[in-house]
């Protein structure tokens, strides 16, 4: 098991008086993991140690690296912070490719200027192979409204460190079954969909995946990627991942606090009846 | 001015009824920023559009890329999500060390298992040209105290769509220099390192940076890079941020709410001497 949280020597200062008193405090731990495909290394990510294995299937299968379930063959921790994957096909060709492509979007080869904001929106995409807009699922806004309450009861570091995003995939019915947490938010929904990934679970149609914090771009397109159809998250989205969703036909939820949420796209699949007569 | 909000039809529900009315809902914006050296384009991050002159140079200043003031001649929006820059040296020697630069951190050279843990860190580390253990600056808990305070009141987007980071940085007086906002808190931070780099104000002695969430390994990154003594956070740093703080010399401090803070390193920096007496 992996150690998630570091105790740490703090001063406490409390009250107008500035009275500070030394005591123990738990630390969210924050530690580099390397990505490697056949033994070549793809990328670092700052995550917080634990469920590595799901975080490295999880970040691939975002990337759109990964078809499952024939690419992914295994995946080894060859050390505490160094993730090996093996894919089906020959490493080196996989490698080459994946290479090829994180350069083309790192070092992007547009040229020409005047187009570049659309070529750099494109260049960060990465396409689902499910059609989202068709899944059928409806959840009630009653239902939503309860699973923050459960996605906090479930969090163990949370409440003791204050410094991990979690991110919680549900069923339609509101059954919690996979909890991730993580010092980034990206990492926190890599590891519950490498998770979804490894258990043969996808596409998660009929889902609905919690987000502790605000929705980015970024985390549309992963939950979009695994063919998620209704994402949720506790504070605002960005107006890019409002765009996605509604590009993608996913319901978007956003500013789901007490009995109260903002519904951005998709919003024929809350029930009742009277909220989706007018759907958006 | 760059529009950094979005207007959005929105569902509203809200009550334990589920009572439901469509309104106009502000988004944050989120766009991709594509950065190029001498026409080269280097990477795309995802941000609020503002200050992108900034926010790119801030960037690269943060990656050990620039040597100012002698480096940076000039950097111009060629596409309202594109900014290119162009240094004193010849571009094309520039771009060729940044890529490999760039290229060696994304994609690790190391090949021998055992030691990846800390060479993954030392491969993301970015060494601080300034002395932030010598700086001197002392600040009470009272001044840290009316910081987010300050922040916020100087935020007019913030509480339009709860949707955006902020950084400030002040003077140890706690006067507010300079306010940025953005999707992302590394780009919040970077435009406020850039807005300083190009305002001749580097290195950041006896200043104060103050973030409106938590505090990662590459916020405390960039403010050493900088080298600013005192960061301050809103919410929890990680165990890797509290680490680095501690290595620069940096005074770091979380959870800075109401009247109370906690101080993870640098004490010495506290006032009254009550506190400093018993110094971490």
């Amino acid at each position: 098991m992996a150690t998630r949280t570091q105790r740490r020597r703090v001063l406490r200062i409390s009250g107008a008086g500035g009275s500070a008193d030394y005591r123990a405090d738990l630390l969210a731990v924050e530690e580099p993991l390397e990505i490697r495909i056949g033994g070549t290394p793809l990328t670092v990510t700052m995550r917080t140690p634990g469920d590595d294995i799901d975080l490295a299937a999880g970040f691939l299968f975002g990337e759109g690296l990964l078809n499952p379930p024939v690419d992914l063959r295994q995946i080894r921790m060859c050390d505490e912070n160094v993730a090996d994957v093996t894919l089906e096909v020959a490493a080196e060709d996989v490698a080459r490719a994946t290479h090829a492509r994180r350069a083309q979007r790192n070092f992007l080869t547009t040229s020409a200027c005047g187009v570049c904001g659309k070529d750099s929106i494109e260049s960060i995409r990465v396409r689902s192979r499910y059609d989202i807009a068709a899944d059928p699922v409806q959840v009630s806004p009653g239902l939503l409204t309860s699973l923050p309450g459960r996605l906090r009861d479930a969090q163990r570091v949370f409440a003791s460190t204050g410094g991990l995003h979690a991110a919680g995939l549900f069923s339609a019915e509101g059954t919690l079954l996979v909890l991730r947490e993580d010092v980034g938010r990206h990492n926190a929904v890599d590891k519950v969909i490498g998770w979804a990934l490894r258990a043969g679970r996808l596409p998660l149609a009929g889902h609905i995946l919690l987000v502790s914090g605000r929705a980015s771009f970024e985390l549309v397109q992963k939950a979009s990627v695994a063919g998620i159809p209704v994402l949720a998250a506790v504070s605002a989205p960005s107006s890019l991942a409002a765009g996605l969703a509604e590009e993608a036909g996913m319901t978007l939820v956003g500013f789901l606090r007490g009995t109260s949420m903002n519904a951005y796209t998709g919003t024929h699949r809350l029930t009742p009846a009277a909220v989706t007569a007018e759907a958006l």
